[in-house]
């Protein structure tokens, strides 16, 4: 067993996955009501107007404009109606002077027509309109091409779909999009003692938690998680399960809490590529490891995340470390947690020279810490949030006003 | 075709609407894996401890406290090896006064040893461990169940599952949770003049939007969205759709734009139910209706919203009211949108009397008005968030700070 010898800082490591992210530059088409949280891969241009004929803003009746010049409601216009245009029709009729067209909203204006009085400005008198109000020329009504003009850029490559540019899709006709594919994550479990949720326990034995920890991270950032997994610590069933990870685009690490089997790993990785970083001062979270390895498939490298195997100090750098790189690689925008500020509940004692994350959890207006153990799936589970502490900071006195990041 | 008589402010409109919420009661069993962002239905107990058995929380040396209470660096305590344990494997030894076992972290704790020294602490002289630095009894060692106890309340029904809590769930061997089912919402689209993206435009149609933005809105949160289509705006047509919906909890009308395909769909609803509201004092969406709709099924009603039918307005009121709603029935917490600060980049003319909302663009730290026509949907794909302005303002000046409630 090998102890550490040296770490890296929290903002080093930062700096260094930062600089290690290669956005996706896959791509896939879909239907857009699959694409919601996509990010957009191309510019789409209208092929169309939108809409693609002039038409009624409001319910009311299509006239020539000069028709209601003097219109009052004591001097009316009447109008002889000619037609009833409803949506989805067009009128064969033309609206001469003298004459008006009922129209219904978002109907095609009649020919000859040139604005729509509307319903509430007027009375109907048999086969008569009386117009009540004078209508200036394209009063109510849409003109084609109002909201997108043929030619016009309506998504912009690397934004991201939400319910309103799908909407746009819609509205020019695309049933498809093409949006950057999803970083397939290799969520790489291992450890003699884990076995799954579902079985029986022997003697000695735990359920691996990180699997599906790490999954609904990365599937909640943009990713698709793909479990493989590692029979034992060994060096030939771990070279075997991380040559299976080797289509992917990032591959995650987790499993036996032991030092050995982190060894194992590591050595493995860095023999095949570049070991970025291995030791961060931080707590919980600090045997993790940052390699990329080389593929003989292209001359890319995979990125690798090697995370503690205790499930806070996992979850807690999937957080801190995997969602930042992992949303960088999706070419997501950068997570914004929910930030409060509280008094601390309670007098926290923090390791000096590692910069240290406390759970906590929010009550009475307060934060008080959640913290029970590093291996503890609870301390999390149970918690809204955390708080940092500096690394030259070793105690935070109840009362201080601390700044919680939500879940 | 029939204006609007009456409406009722934005405020009334939301009490109204929380007044009708009937949190789901329908449950469903998942996977742990597929259940993030579900509500847990059912408190869960754990029935075993985590961990099942006392193991050391560091990689060292398993050994008798005792043996090392006079340990420093000069005078170290020279202890015989007498095993090695990994994980997931019980040692068939028992550490005497005078040995030691070496041990791996997460490794289950031998008989007769109460410490564990860390690896740093200790230097290896061939069969002997020489330790240098003394451990009290129960050093580097997580007990039997100190993360979770047999007994404990490990999720608690209403709580949101998190991948902390799915953690939680696979510690205690949980493959399967109990969780609310998402609330069925039948989306009734209709329109003569309405198509689907990828079919051709005849003179007078439109491409259908809302079924698309609607369907990405419920199903960002919380609902499971089910698209129904009433071929056309006929008493008959509508009533077939409407009948289909039935086994829904929640019916989002919407459709055609006109007046006269609404008041059908209104008097069909009012016919069978109770109408709670028709028409807002809001801009844009002022013609909503909302209504509990009587089934044959059961004595429950079906709630029934009834949004406008242009894109805009639409999509606004699905922020404004659909998804309030639909997370209160859904029992998820309620949407906390981003909210910033910016000074207004050019002045906006509101209409008096009626609540407005208006699309905004981020520029520069500014705010500009995003806003081309209450129809269209660019109004909101190219914005940013939108402001709100109350009924009594009608001007809201260039550079008024103004709160912008982001997408």
């Amino acid at each position: 067993m090998r102890p550490f010898t040296s770490t890296i800082s929290l903002e080093e490591a930062r700096r260094r996955l930062d600089a290690a992210v290669r956005p996706i530059a896959r791509t896939e088409r879909l239907a857009i009501s699959q694409g919601a949280g996509r990010v957009i891969a191309a510019d789409v241009i209208s092929a169309i107007d939108v809409p693609a004929f002039a038409r009624a803003a409001m319910d009311g009746y299509a006239v020539v404009s000069a028709d209601t010049t003097s219109a009052t409601t004591e001097t009316p216009a009447r109008l002889l109606l000619v037609d009833r245009i409803y949506t989805g029709q067009l009128s064969t009729v033309t609206v001469v002077p003298g004459t008006c067209a009922e129209i219904a909203t978002g109907a095609p204006l009649p020919a000859g027509a040139d604005a729509v009085v509307m319903v509430e400005d007027t009375a109907s008198d048999g086969e008569q309109i009386l117009v009540r109000a004078a209508a200036t020329s394209g009063r109510n009504i849409g003109r084609r091409g109002a909201d997108i003009m043929t030619g016009d850029l309506v998504v912009r490559a690397g934004e991201l779909l939400t319910p309103s540019r799908i909407g746009a899709l819609a509205a020019i006709g695309q049933p498809n999009v093409t949006v950057y594919a999803k970083p397939r994550v290799a969520i790489l479990s291992t450890g003699n003692e884990v076995v799954d949720p579902g079985e029986s326990l022997e003697n000695g034995q735990i359920y691996d938690v990180n699997r599906f920890t790490l999954s609904a991270i990365v599937d909640a950032h943009g990713g698709a998680p793909r479990s493989h997994r590692a029979a034992q610590d060994t060096l030939e069933s771990l070279t075997g399960a991380l040559d299976e990870c080797l289509e992917s685009d990032l591959i995650v690490f987790s499993g036996g809490s032991s030092v050995g089997t982190r060894d194992l790993v590591v050595d493995l990785v860095a023999a095949r590529g570049e070991m970025i970083f291995h030791g961060i001062a931080v707590k919980p979270g600090k045997p993790t490891a940052f390699a990329l390895m080389k593929t003989s498939r292209t001359s890319e490298t995979i990125p690798f995340l090697g995370m503690p195997g205790n499930p806070t100090s996992c979850l807690s750098n999937a957080y801190i470390l995997l969602i930042p790189f992992l949303r960088g690689v999706a070419r997501l925008p950068p997570h914004m947690p929910r930030i409060v500020r509280a008094p601390l509940g309670r007098r926290i004692a923090s390791s000096a020279g590692r910069h240290q994350f406390y759970t906590v959890r929010l009550e009475n207006g307060a934060a008080f810490p959640a913290f029970k153990g590093s291996g503890d799936i609870t301390s999390l589970s149970h918690a809204d949030g955390y708080i940092e502490i500096p690394p030259d900071q070793d105690v935070v006195e109840e009362g201080t006003l601390v700044t919680v990041t939500l879940f």
